[in-house]
């Protein structure tokens, strides 16, 4: 099967229209009958596949750097007759269990960005409501900072997944629901079971939806919104954007080369090196500077190379089970990196690259692969870069000097960004999660900003799991590698989505474990998958056959 | 296959010995290797099956209800050479998925009582760890309060499912390890892929466990840890206990009864009727009169009857979806009853019933089966049995009377204890849960304690999903059920584990939630339960064959 990219832009768009129109956008959802990432399926209703997705995940993240004068954004489908129908059944039905998770955890990802660009970004998304609203339809409504519904006899908004398909919303729906608009429980029972869903004043009263207005009204009161909410952006109107230039990337053989990012794939024993290197300059003078390099600065270059990495890997390299994570280069331009986006964090451009690093770190929280960083002399794990490691599984740090390498000891240095620049999807900082017994070692660590940590002090700290040294070191690692890569791989997914998220839950975690999980178990059984399940037979007019047996 | 019976008193024990000694008692796991509840494997190494739970369950039972006077309990191996291997492999390997599913259910919920007891019954429990502590075995240690365990060479804990199994530990070990003891997650990770454990000072220093002592000295520091934790109890050590008499159920064609819950089953529409009556009479004047009602007296009744059911449904009766609750009787009695239970909540033994009522709600709450609860002429949905309509998924009220029927309109009352007696596994009253968009709703409604509520009152009020007249009740309330029964059971199971759990999670939420999602998840993937998983060859000297691809 062809390889997925990533990449895109708007003019190669395929079904959506984005249209700017001083501080708001317009994102209308158009998808192509046969525009189908594969073959076999159509996407009927606006309902979406994998590629779909792609393109709104482009077109959020060019929003939010190519546009700083959009302060938000209206989210409308272009069908006359139909929002959106969700998630494509067809494509669900032929993929496979793995297709089917990582499509939803892309999607889920996704959504979180567009609350995330309401929440942080001044750019607040509303959603406009013209004909069914199902499904994964409804659950990008859901993601939305309001939803503005049409009153009319076609309009409604549903999540017909229980009683159509026997599958959940695999889009955070049922967290949503409950936790986002606080739902009532028992109405929000009903409504799951309803497949024709609920539509006007109903859906106002049980806080579905906003506001319902005349169909006529939809398109202007959902603008006017926009507009009230534009107005309150911090965003520049006269800002200058920066182009999303199109990201180069390499690939020979087993060997995956941007900019910074380098990936070895080694097939045989299962895991992908990543390497990433520091800034080979000192960062400019001011964010004008930042600007003036665009696409090319390196925090802005780094997450962009990261995310399509992460992504690439996940969606085709799935028997890549372990990714080791690496770094190279100079401590020093790491940190004034660092300290540039401390000191102009208030900058709108910088703030979008450091939400960028955030959105991107936290994909590395919620991917199925086991994570181990390994420490060597020669390495640069310093602020921005430390998050690899700690957002690592596990960590190996090599204590001294390597025998017969010029390379001086590896260090470890704490900047500013690690307190609290870059939360994981619980929202604490990774030094805070991974500090849950003994907070008070996060405020001891801020005294040890800008200090190397060799490997004695970095173990002391906490900061590393293992500090083997050069005897041990091939062998340890070797092992280490070795039996990770023999474990289950399905077990392995269960207890790092166990072990990374300690502490407290947020939205974003209930859907990543709780809703995520469930979805995942049901999408293995049979009364969804199997040969007369509901997955399977929806369209065909046959009636789904279920094993009556609670589990 | 036999009906599974979850009563037993100590005399007929195969695999505990419980024994008390003034403040403090001694429970030992003694596993009886052909004592297994079903034939097929031998309960080596003092691993378990169900049968081996429902004797622990019914022990941290009695020791709170028939021992006021024991502040502490020792945990401990009666075996010389091990503690506890966890559950038996066989067994698991042999078991259906539902099968594997509710056991975890029925034992993570017994690891939550033996929490309680410890929190808020003043039964500290300690455990003392000899010999190998391994998987359910560890978790059991991790259920209590200290966990001291000898220095030896045989001696050392382990979650060894991932590497061994390729499942997860299924009694809330990852959780446990990160939210309860806060070890490090890269130390968890670590921990969590090593058959062998860690033992010793290492054990110590990752908070494992609290304390390593010599062997020698293991059982006198365990005793003496555990006489500590009695002298600072709050029971009374010259308290006289009630007797836990042995529970009378009558079970005829499809009807089961207790003295005051009654159960219809109806086999053909999936359905198991639940109907619970209040008391026949005014509460004693003090806890002295309760303690001489003994097991008699209703709270305490009414707790066992209940626990016994939903335990006995969740295991025999799977394929009973949607389990209805109703009451009968009259609302003065239970209001009264209320009252006694508020009124006297210091005392140890209405602490002991308010905290068992409260367990076995909550065992209402992680049930995977469709809650619905019809209010109707002749019901009694107050106080401590109002808590049934807040606990279903949706609820159904007759508004006014019925045609021909001289039964007066149905009304709820809420009391004092529905505003924390009984919190959710979320930490919150099932009010606060359901006004988690409103909380002053909660606080408007404690001006309501002793109102009769009718339909349109209870409607208002937020309290009831539905209020049909006569003339549609029987229509909307078939049709209701009936459509309920159609569903995928899996995809019920799924929504209702989402949507009854809004607002925060505690570490109950997270192991009935995540873990055992994800756990449910494994437990079907071929890599642990197909023909060559890691579950299926245990034992057989063949290697397990893993499909390497992530999901």
């Amino acid at each position: 099967m062809d390889m997925v990219d990533f990449r895109t832009e708007p003019s190669r768009y395929k079904h959506w229209r984005l249209h700017v129109d001083g501080r708001v956008a317009t994102l209308a959802m158009d998808v192509r009958e046969d525009g189908g990432l594969r073959p076999g399926y159509e996407l009927k209703l606006n309902s979406y596949d994998l590629g779909v997705d792609v393109e709104l995940y482009d077109a959020v993240q060019r929003l939010r750097f190519e546009h700083p004068e959009v302060g938000a954004i209206v989210l409308a489908s272009a069908k006359e007759r139909v929002f959106c129908a969700g998630a494509n059944i067809r494509m669900l039905g032929r993929s496979s269990h793995g297709w089917k998770v990582n499509f939803c955890k892309f999607t889920n990802e996704t959504r979180n960005a567009i609350e995330e660009a309401s929440a942080e970004s001044g750019q607040t998304w509303v959603c406009a409501v013209n004909g069914p609203c199902a499904g994964g339809g409804y659950e990008l409504a859901l993601a939305c900072h309001r939803i503005v519904m049409a009153d009319d006899g076609n309009t409604s908004v549903a999540l017909p997944e229980v009683p159509l398909l026997a599958v959940l919303p695999g889009t955070g729906g049922l967290t949503r629901l409950v936790d986002k608009r606080r739902v009532r429980r028992d109405r929000a029972d009903y409504f799951c079971t309803l497949e024709e869903g609920i539509k006007g004043k109903r859906a106002v009263e049980w806080n579905l939806v906003d506001e319902v207005v005349p169909r006529s009204k939809l398109e202007e009161t959902a603008r006017r919104r926009a507009a009230e909410f534009a107005a309150r952006s911090d965003r520049p109107a006269d800002g200058r954007g920066v182009a999303l230039t199109p990201l180069e990337r390499t690939v020979t053989g087993d060997r995956i080369a941007y900019r910074w990012v380098t990936c070895a794939l080694d097939r045989r024993r299962g895991i992908a090196e990543i390497t990433v290197a520091a800034p080979a300059a000192a960062p400019p003078a001011d964010p004008a500077g930042a600007q003036a390099q665009g696409a090319a600065f390196w925090p802005l270059a780094l997450a962009r190379e990261l995310d399509d990495l992460i992504l690439h890997l996940r969606t085709n390299e799935d028997d890549l089970g372990l990714w080791v994570l690496k770094t190279t280069g100079t401590v020093d331009a790491v940190e004034a990196h660092d300290r540039f986006l401390e000191e102009h964090a208030g900058h709108w451009l910088v703030r979008e690259i450091r939400l960028y690093l955030r959105r991107t770190f936290k994909r590395l929280d919620v991917t199925s692969r086991s994570l181990f960083a390994l420490i060597e002399p020669g390495s640069c794990f310093a602020g921005t870069l430390l998050e690899l490691a700690l957002a690592a599984d596990r960590s190996y740090m090599l204590d001294g000097v390597r025998k017969g390498d010029g390379a001086p000891p590896a260090t470890l240095k704490l900047t500013a960004v690690n307190f609290g620049a870059y939360p994981m999807p619980n929202g604490l900082s990774r030094l805070a999660s991974r500090f849950l017994a003994e907070p008070g070692r996060v405020d001891d660590l801020k005294g040890r900003v800008g200090h190397d940590l060799d490997a004695a002090a970095a173990g002391e700290a906490g900061l590393v799991t293992f500090t083997p040294d050069d005897i041990d070191w091939d062998d340890e690692v070797r092992i280490a590698l070795e039996a990770r890569a023999a474990f289950s791989p399905d077990a392995l997914t269960g207890m790092e989505a166990s072990l990374r998220f300690g502490g407290p839950e947020t939205i974003e975690t209930k859907i990543f474990g709780r809703l995520s999980a469930w979805q995942n178990w049901i999408f293995q059984r049979p009364n969804a998958v199997g040969d007369k399940g509901a997955l399977q037979v929806y369209g065909t007019g046959q009636r789904a056959e279920f094993d009556r047996r609670r589990v």
